[in-house]
C-alpha cells in the first residue's frame, strides 16, 4: 500500500502564487499570516499522512458492523484517529472565532479538507457533516440551542448528522413523511431516514441530529417541512449527555465504496416518539437546511479532489517503479512511465487534479470575500460568483475524481483490479461523491436553471470576461500564445453555449424541459472552461517563476500540466457547445419505455 | 434484483437489418437458414435469462474460496449453469464441424456470447478462454494433441485456460521465465503464473492449461518462448482423465469484480514438474498465443457490450418506476424517466450500446467473409478490415462499457451506490475488460502503430470510405441530413487525424513516441466514428421500415438512438482530432518524477 503524502507544495502554489493569499488582506485575517498557514498546513499534513492515511486500506476492508445492541463499530483505529484530530483542535479552524473556532480564511479551511479526504474519505465524512450541522445551528437556532450544542459540535466532541432522505423523498425533499408531534417546549419524532452518514457511532460523546420533519397539520409540500435538533443523548441541566433518545439504527449499508463511514437507517420514535427542537421558524426546514446544504456542496467537491490526488500518487508511484518494455527514447528497459501512452494518463490525471484544486480554493477565497469583504456590493458580487461556482466544484470535481481514480487503476493493469493494491478502493469511495450531496444532475439543474436564468447570466459572465483577461494576458507571453488561444476559444463557447441555454431555457412552455436538456453538457462545458482558465493563471505564475530564474522542477512540470489542460483536455470539453447547438429534439422524441 | 432478459430483438435487427444476414449468403452457411439463427438467439436467451442471469448476483457475494486441498470453490449454482452450457452443446456452435463444433457464423456466436456475458460475466470468461485454447490447439497442434484434447474442449467437458503472465512478465511478455526441460517426448514445466482465469475448478473433468514458457537453451526476448500443453489430470490411453499433473493453484486474488471468476496463482513444478506438451513449433510460442488473443479479444469487446446492456436494463427498469419529482410537460409527480436530465443519460447508456453492438457485429461479419468468403482477394480484404476493427471492439467497447456502468449507478442515485441493487457490481465487472487480454493502451498502440503503419492506413480508409457512402445515404433522406452532415465530419476528422499519425508516426527518431502518444485519442476517434457510421446504418434502416408502414416503437426509439450518437455523442468523440492535432510537447515535456 503506497502511503499518502499531502500535497503541501501544490496546495502552497494555489494559496500562495495563484491566490496571492488574496484572502488574508481581509480584515477579519488581520492575525492570520502567511507563516502560519504554511504551519497549519504542514501541521495537518502530519495528521492526515502519519494518523489517518494509514487507516484508509485497512477502514475499507474492516467496514462498520451494527451491533446487537444497536450500535455501530467502526474500524480499528478510527475512534483514536476522530479524536486526535478533535483534540487538535482541527475542527473547528474554519468556525469563526465567535462561535469558539479558529476563524482561518476558507481558502485554508478548504485546503485542509482536501488533505483529510485524500488520507481518508470515509473518516472525512464524520466532521464534514458536523461542519454542515455547525453552519445550520449556527445560522438557525435561539440562544438555547446554540449555548448547549455549538461548543461541543465545534470542539469536536460531539458530532453531527444530516437526516434528509427517506424511500419515498430522495431529491424530492417535498414527500418527507416524518413527523413531529409538539410536547410543551419540544416536539415528538417519528418515522424512519435513510441513507445517514455517520449516523450512529462511538468516535464522540454525542451525536446531534438535524432533521427534517413535519408537524401534523403541516401542509403537503416543502412548506410544511421544518428542521429539528433530535440528540442521541438528552442533554441534562450540567450540559453533559444524559439519557438515550428515542432514535436507533435499525441497519447499516452495505456499499461500493466508504466502507470506513457508517451509512445508517435511524428509526425515530419506536417507543414514546424522540425529542427533538424545533431550529429556525416552522415551514423553513428545506430553507434551513439548504444553508449547510450549500457549503457541504463545496466540501464534497473538495472531497472528490482529495481522492484524485491520491490516485495520482498511487499511479505515479506504481508507474515509476513497474519496469516493462523498452523505452521509444533510449531503446532499453524502462519504467512504463517512460511510455508516453502511460505519461498521458499521468499527466491527464495530474492536470486535472491540479486545475480542480485551483479552481476549487479560488471558489473558497470568493466565499472568504463573501463572508468578510469590506462592503457591501463587493460581497455580494463575490457571492453571486460564489453561487454559479459552487454546482461547478461539486459536479465537475467528483465526475472527474471518478474518471481519474478508473484511470488510475488502468495505470496499474492487472495489479489495478486486485484490491489489496489500494487503486480500486479511490474508485469505490469516490463513486459515492456524484450522488450526495445532491446529485450531479441536481447541481447542473441548479446552475442552468435557478444560477444562470435568475441574473441572466450576468455571474457567469462576469467570470468569463476573467477567463478572457487571462487568455489575453497568455497571448502576449511568447510561448504560451498557443494556451491563450484555446483558453479564448473556451470563452467563446462557454458564452454561446449560455446564450442558448437562457434563450430557450427562459421559454414559458418549453423552458424547464430545456433546462433539463442542457444542464449536464452545460455544466461540463463551464468545468472544463474555468477549470482551464486556472491552469492559463497557473501557467502564467509558473513562468514568471522561471522568467526570474527559480528552476524548480515543480515549475515545468506545472507548465506541462498547463499545456495539457488547455490544449489536450479543453478541447474534449468545448465540444460540449456542439452537444447543446444541436438541441434536445433526440431526447424528447425518446420514449424510455422498456430496456 | 433486476432480471436480467436478452437482447434478442436488438440482435435481430443487427443480423437481419443491418447487416442483411450477409455471413449467411457464404456456401460455408448453406444449411444455416434465418429461421434457424432466430432458434439459436431464442434458445441462448432462454439459458441466459434462466439459468446464467440469476446467479450474477449470488456469484458476485459469495466468489470463490481456495481450499485447503489447493481446489477452488465456485459459487452456489455455477456448476451446474456451466455443465447446462456444455450439455446444450453451446460451447461448440462457432467451432468449425470439421472440428466437432456446429459451425455456425462468428454473428450467432458472438450475439450468444453477448447474452451470456450480460447474464454473468463471471461465468461467461470460463468458455471465453476455453474459445481461445480451442483456436491455438486447432491452428497449431500435431494430430495426437488435437486428437486427445480438442473434443472434450469443444464439448465443453474439458476447460482451457492462457497462462502468459508472470510477475515481472505483462505487457512485455519477453520477459516470461517459466522454464520447459525436455525430457522424452514431453517437457517438465517449472515456474509460477499470476492472474489465470478459471485456472482452478471442479465445473469440468479436466483443465488444459496453454502456457507459455523456455526451454533451458532457449534465447532470451520473445525468440526464446514456446508455447505448451499442460492438462491439470495427466490423459490415460482410453482418453479419460488419470494422474493429477504437478500444477497447483497457490492462491486466488481479492478483486474489485467478476467475484465469480477464480484468478489463480498457478505453480507448474512444484514436486518433479508438471507434463507438458509442445504446441506448434519452438520459439514461436508468442505467436501461436496471438492466433488465439486476437479472436479473444474480439470476445472482450463483445463482453463489455454485454455488461453495458445489463447496465441499461437495469437503469431504465429503476428509471420507469422511481417515481420522484414533478414533470416539466404534466406538471404532475412522475418517474423520473420522464426528466430529461435523466432521460439523457437514459438515451446516451441505449445509443452506446446500441452502438458498440452493431460495431462489433459488423467486426464478426467480416470475420465470417475473412474466413469463408469465396476468394482469396475477398478474404484477405476482409481480414485487413477484421484486423483494424479488433483493437477498437476491444477497447472502445470496453471503455465505453466502464462509463455505460458507471452512469447506470448514477441514475440509481443513492440506491446505486447500494450493492443489493446490483448496480455496483456492474460497474465492478466492466472494470476489468479494459484490462485484459492487452490492456486498452496496448490495443490502441497496436492500432496506431502496426495495424496503420502496416499498410499506411489502406484499410482504415476503406472503412472511412463506407462511413462517407453513410453520410450520403443520410445527406439525400430528408429527416436525416443533419447526421448526414455530423457524420461526414466526422469521417474527416477521422482522415486528418489519420495523417497525422501516419506521418509523424513513421519519422525514424520520433516515430515511436508519436504512435505512443497519439494511439488513445486517435482509437477513440476511430471509435466514435465508426460506431457513428453504424448508428447512420440503423437510422436508415429504421427510417425504411418506417417509410414501410411499420409503426413498431422500437424503430422510433432506434431513430432517436441513432440521432443521439450522430449528434450527441460523436461531436464529443471527434474533439480528439484536436488532441492530435495539439501535438505531443506536454507529454514530452512531462518528467513524471515524483507525484
Amino acid at each position: 500500500m503506497f502511503p499518502f503524502a499531502a500535497p503541501v507544495r501544490d496546495l502552497r502554489f494555489v494559496l500562495e502564487e495563484l491566490l496571492e493569499h488574496r484572502s488574508l488582506a481581509l480584515p477579519a485575517f488581520d492575525e492570520t499570516s502567511p507563516d502560519l498557514v504554511e504551519a497549519v498546513l504542514e501541521e495537518a499534513a502530519k495528521l492526515a499522512g502519519e494518523v489517518w492515511g494509514p487507516l484508509n486500506a485497512s477502514g475499507d476492508q474492516q467496514g462498520c458492523a451494527r451491533r446487537e445492541d444497536g450500535g455501530v463499530t467502526l474500524p480499528d483505529g478510527f475512534i483514536e484517529a476522530y479524536q486526535a484530530y478533535a483534540e487538535g483542535g482541527w475542527n473547528g479552524i474554519g468556525v469563526s472565532e465567535a462561535l469558539g473556532g479558529q476563524g482561518l480564511p476558507e481558502v485554508v479551511a478548504s485546503s485542509v479538507q482536501e488533505m483529510l479526504h485524500g488520507a481518508n474519505m470515509a473518516l472525512g465524512l464524520c466532521p464534514m457533516l458536523t461542519a454542515g450541522a455547525i453552519e445550520a445551528l449556527a445560522h438557525h437556532g435561539d440562544d438555547t440551542l446554540k449555548a448547549t450544542y455549538l461548543p461541543k459540535l465545534v470542539e469536536g466532541t460531539w458530532t453531527g448528522t444530516m437526516n434528509l432522505t427517506e424511500p419515498q423523498a430522495g431529491s424530492d425533499l417535498s414527500k418527507v413523511r416524518t413527523r413531529a408531534v409538539p410536547e410543551g417546549d419540544h416536539y415528538r419524532l417519528f418515522g424512519q431516514k435513510i441513507f445517514i452518514t455517520w449516523g450512529e457511532h462511538d468516535a464522540a460523546e454525542n451525536i446531534i441530529h438535524l432533521v427534517l420533519a413535519r408537524k401534523p397539520d403541516a401542509p403537503e409540500g416543502n412548506k410544511g417541512i421544518s428542521l429539528f435538533l433530535v440528540p442521541k443523548f438528552l442533554v441534562k441541566d450540567d450540559g453533559s449527555p444524559g439519557e438515550r433518545n428515542d432514535v436507533v439504527c435499525a441497519s447499516i449499508e452495505h456499499k461500493l465504496g466508504i466502507h470506513g463511514s457508517p451509512t445508517c437507517t435511524l428509526s425515530f420514535g419506536e417507543g414514546d416518539g424522540a425529542i427533538g427542537y424545533l431550529i429556525g421558524q416552522e415551514g423553513r426546514g428545506l430553507s434551513h437546511m439548504f444553508t449547510m446544504m450549500n457549503e457541504a456542496r463545496h466540501k464534497v467537491g473538495v472531497q472528490g479532489i482529495g481522492v484524485a490526488e491520491r490516485a495520482c500518487q498511487h499511479a505515479f508511484a506504481y508507474a515509476l517503479d513497474r519496469v516493462q518494455g523498452k523505452s521509444a527514447r533510449t531503446r532499453g528497459e524502462c519504467a512504463i512511465s517512460d511510455h508516453l501512452d502511460v505519461r498521458r494518463m499521468l499527466l491527464s490525471m495530474r492536470a486535472r487534479t491540479d486545475s480542480l484544486r485551483a479552481l476549487a480554493l479560488y471558489c473558497a477565497a470568493e466565499l472568504d470575500v463573501a463572508r468578510h469583504g469590506g462592503d457591501e456590493s463587493e460581497r455580494q458580487a463575490a457571492q453571486a460568483r460564489v453561487d454559479v461556482l459552487i454546482p461547478v466544484v461539486k459536479s465537475f470535481s467528483t465526475d472527474q475524481a471518478v474518471d481519474i481514480a478508473s484511470m488510475g487503476v488502468q495505470v496499474h493493469g492487472g495489479m489495478g483490479f486486485i484490491e489489496e493494491t489500494g487503486a480500486a478502493q479511490l474508485l469505490r469511495d469516490a463513486r459515492i461523491a456524484p450522488i450526495y450531496e445532491g446529485t450531479n444532475g441536481i447541481q447542473a439543474l441548479d446552475l442552468a436553471g435557478r444560477k444562470l436564468q435568475r441574473d441572466g447570466g450576468a455571474a457567469l459572465n462576469d467570470l468569463i470576461d476573467r477567463v478572457e483577461a487571462t487568455a489575453e494576458a497568455l497571448g502576449g507571453n511568447g510561448e504560451l500564445t498557443a494556451l491563450g488561444e484555446s483558453l479564448a476559444a473556451g470563452a467563446t463557447d462557454l458564452r454561446a453555449a449560455m446564450a442558448v441555454v437562457l434563450e430557450q431555457g427562459s421559454d414559458a412552455e418549453r423552458g424547464a424541459d430545456a433546462i433539463q436538456a442542457y444542464a449536464t453538457p452545460f455544466l461540463n462545458l463551464a468545468g472544463h472552461v474555468l477549470c482551464a482558465w486556472q491552469m492559463g493563471q497557473s501557467a502564467l505564475k509558473a513562468s514568471a517563476a522561471q522568467a526570474a530564474g527559480n528552476s524548480e522542477p515543480f515549475y515545468q512540470a506545472k507548465l506541462a500540466s498547463a499545456d495539457y489542460a488547455l490544449r489536450q483536455w479543453l478541447p474534449m470539453g468545448r465540444a460540449n457547445r456542439t452537444v447543446i447547438e444541436a438541441g434536445m429534439s433526440s431526447l424528447v422524441a425518446f420514449e424510455a419505455t422498456s430496456p
